[in-house]
């Protein structure tokens, strides 16, 4: 079988395949800095000329952002799109991390070899898989597995402000039949899965400003409005005590979950204390009234992400600050709509902002909606059998708590369904200090994509 | 009489006091910056030198920082002790002065001549006021106006690291009846005024600790506890509605004012919209049953000088993260014990520390009670007196909002009560570009330490 032939092109060469994933993690493409914005170009120079190598026409598409990499080849019944993302989250608080975030190397970690490097797992260590296994299977037959188009974006992790405006130019040229996103990861670790519903996500940043300068609390203190209190208070009203949001109406567009998913769900056996423990917790904290894979999967959130303001340095300052910030994030289900929360919410703090303080809201809000796919097309049922081959268990329709919001646009805008298909692990501590890839990821990832592409392209 | 021929000496040699100022100003005692080490020695030798003209026995005592002026002279039943301080704040930004501001000069101001220099005001033109008093009685009587020590520190504006170990290894040479100190002002920069009542204040740091490590808002939003939100409810609930401290006990040992004061401060009209506008704010915003001078002067508060926690850079990072971190002061009042104070507080907080979290309690915390002088002593009516005499309106015993950690000590360390007496103005600019005495201040100041020597020593 030509199929066997590529999976042992891919396990002969794996050591290849580290090296580029190797070079490509030392580039530091961090998208929300606008210091590294040379080396986000760097990235995506470096991934035009690996896709010209496996035999793509690749370009870096200019924006008023990062590039976007897009590239074409092979031929084939089905148009599919495969999107992937070069850039990477802040290394903030660079003290704990072990080695240089952007020095990869091999480690031995406790249940096997690891990939260690801000990237590895999202997006670098993902979207690497695909390439790779495209490249083997080129060297095999001499072509390309299918009609594909490889769609790279180079601001995932700082928004994507390019990206709907990047989408709508290029509708012609990226519309295909089907899409493949690699950015999400195994169930529990173990269990292949293919995501079919996530979540949508809207951010809101806020400043709320009383006094004109600091103020010296001796003279002030007692008499003058605190901003960090006025913000306390709003903060701490965002949840009542059973864990249900109180920003009005935040739930008026949130469908209870269908049965079927339900079931499916619960004969996971999701191990929620395990889940928790890893992160040195154990008892779950949201709504009091559902299930940990529900909270995580299928309902909305607020989350605070940050909040500042007064004096934070070392040692002692008794200040009234003029001005008290947060950031604040809500994670969306079903039909609930980014602009619609942001309202809300923009309504319901204006409400408590008291005499003399005002309210100021940052630039930069985004939102997209969750996304629900349909699993109908019968390329999901295939993918599914694929999966099932590689790993040795049943591979799962599953959710996800994380926002891909470019699933959402690919429906939206460019009129396909996504099928979501990764390999990460839940202990990869991605957007933390210390991310990894398993290096079993990385491997039977290329595989796992041979076997779908055989199935499907 | 011969205070009139002291007094007219003041006036004579107005010149003279002004030149022997503008000596002291020129030297650039900047003690928190090693680099003016030497300046700080050459002041206090300069001081050493004044003194001994003046017919004190003067000496500059060596400390582990800069040294401290210490001078006896003159015979009387009460043994007085005068503090002031010849350091002088940095003058960073230098490019926001109008003039160098070690080359001091007299200058027409709005509302009259004035002296600008660093220290013109806090503290050598303040301490000075003392010595030309001194000086010009020792001219017409042929000795010093009572039995007097002065002590003059160098280390005030940098935290005054010496201080306490100076005060208790000179214990039996420093402690005396009665303590005058000179670095504060007139009451809306017309009033004159005796500072009877400061506030103490102790500091808490704390850290709330959930996760072992920041978490992805998608992967465990809704699901793990956010320390951002339990420490927003934990600040959140330091006030009620009404603006009263929520701590349990915290006004067990908070006194009402007594009426004799109530009334002079309502005499004293203050002005707390132009206080309050001078700052862009318009509305009191502390406890609604008390009224803006109670709520500076002689009520305790709870304010937050600074929170953060989570992602506080440019752009959005939907984290959830581990800590969440607070400083809280409490401006204390009447017979408000700091370690109590304190304790009630780690109590209140630990009490609202959710599953899956625990309180860090950090180190450096300080505290001093609030300074409450005994006006019994017939010497504060005495001054209150002269000094009505001088300004010609009714001094007023005031309260500060602040703390002068130096007027408590003398109390805990040495065992006496302190007047404190000053000809500031609240547009002095203090700690700031452009700092000024006023030549009025000035002048009135040696007059008004004339007059209460008079009557007191």
């Amino acid at each position: 079988m030509t199929l066997d032939a590529v999976l042992a092109r891919i396990d002969e060469t794996l050591p290849d395949s580290l090296d580029r994933l190797m070079a490509l993690l030392r580039i530091p493409s961090i998208s929300t800095d606008p210091a590294f914005k040379p080396d986000c170009a760097r990235a995506a120079d470096w991934l035009v000329q690996d896709l010209e190598s496996i035999g793509f026409s690749a370009r870096a598409a200019a924006t008023p952002g990062h590039p976007m990499v897009v590239a074409h080849g092979g031929e084939g019944a089905r148009h599919i799109l495969f999107y992937g993302h070069y850039d990477v989250q802040p290394v903030d608080p660079l003290e704990l991390w072990t080695r240089d975030p952007f020095d990869p190397a091999i480690e031995d970690g406790p249940k096997g070899k690891i990939i260690r490097a801000r990237g590895a797992s999202d997006d670098k260590g993902q979207l690497m898989t695909f390439l790779e296994a495209c490249r083997a299977w080129t060297h095999v037959h001499g072509s390309l597995p299918g009609k594909l188009t490889i769609f790279l974006e180079g601001e995932e992790e700082s928004g994507s402000p390019s990206l709907i405006p990047f989408l709508k130019e290029n509708q012609g040229e990226l519309a295909c039949d089907l899409a493949l996103i690699c950015d999400t990861g195994l169930f529990d670790g173990a269990v292949p899965a293919i995501t079919t519903m996530l979540r949508g996500l809207t951010k809101a940043e806020f400043t709320i400003r009383a006094a004109s300068r600091d103020l010296h609390s001796g003279m002030y203190g007692g008499l003058a409005r605190n901003p960090l209190h006025v913000m306390s208070a709003i903060l701490a009203g965002l949840h009542d005590g059973t864990g249900r949001v109180q920003v009005p109406g935040f739930y008026d567009d949130v469908d209870e979950l269908p049965d079927t998913l339900r079931q499916q769900w619960q004969a996971l056996a999701f191990d929620h204390a395990g889940y928790l423990g890893d992160v040195g917790l154990s008892v779950p904290a949201g709504e009091a009234d559902r299930t940990p894979l529900e909270m995580i999967w299928s309902r909305p959130t607020a989350e605070v992400n940050g909040m500042w303001g007064g004096y934070t340095g070392a040692g002692f300052k008794t200040v009234l600050p003029g001005e008290a910030h947060a950031k604040v994030s809500f994670r969306l289900v079903s039909r609930q709509d980014p602009a619609k929360v942001q309202a809300a919410f923009r309504a319901w703090v204006a409400a408590q902002i008291p005499a003399d303080c005002e309210v100021i809201w940052h630039d930069g809000i985004e939102g997209a909606p969750a996304s629900v796919m349909s699993i109908a097309d019968p390329a999901f049922e295939a993918a599914r059998q694929a999966l099932t081959e590689e790993w040795g268990r049943p591979a799962a329709f599953v959710g996800a708590g994380g926002s891909i919001p470019v699933a959402g646009y690919f429906k939206s805008i460019l009129g396909m369904d996504a099928m979501l298909i990764g390999f990460g692990r839940d202990d990869d501590q991605i957007h933390s200090p210390n991310e990894k890839y398993d290096l079993d990821s990385f491997h039977h990832g290329i595989r796992s994509w041979a076997r779908i592409l055989a199935r499907i392209a």
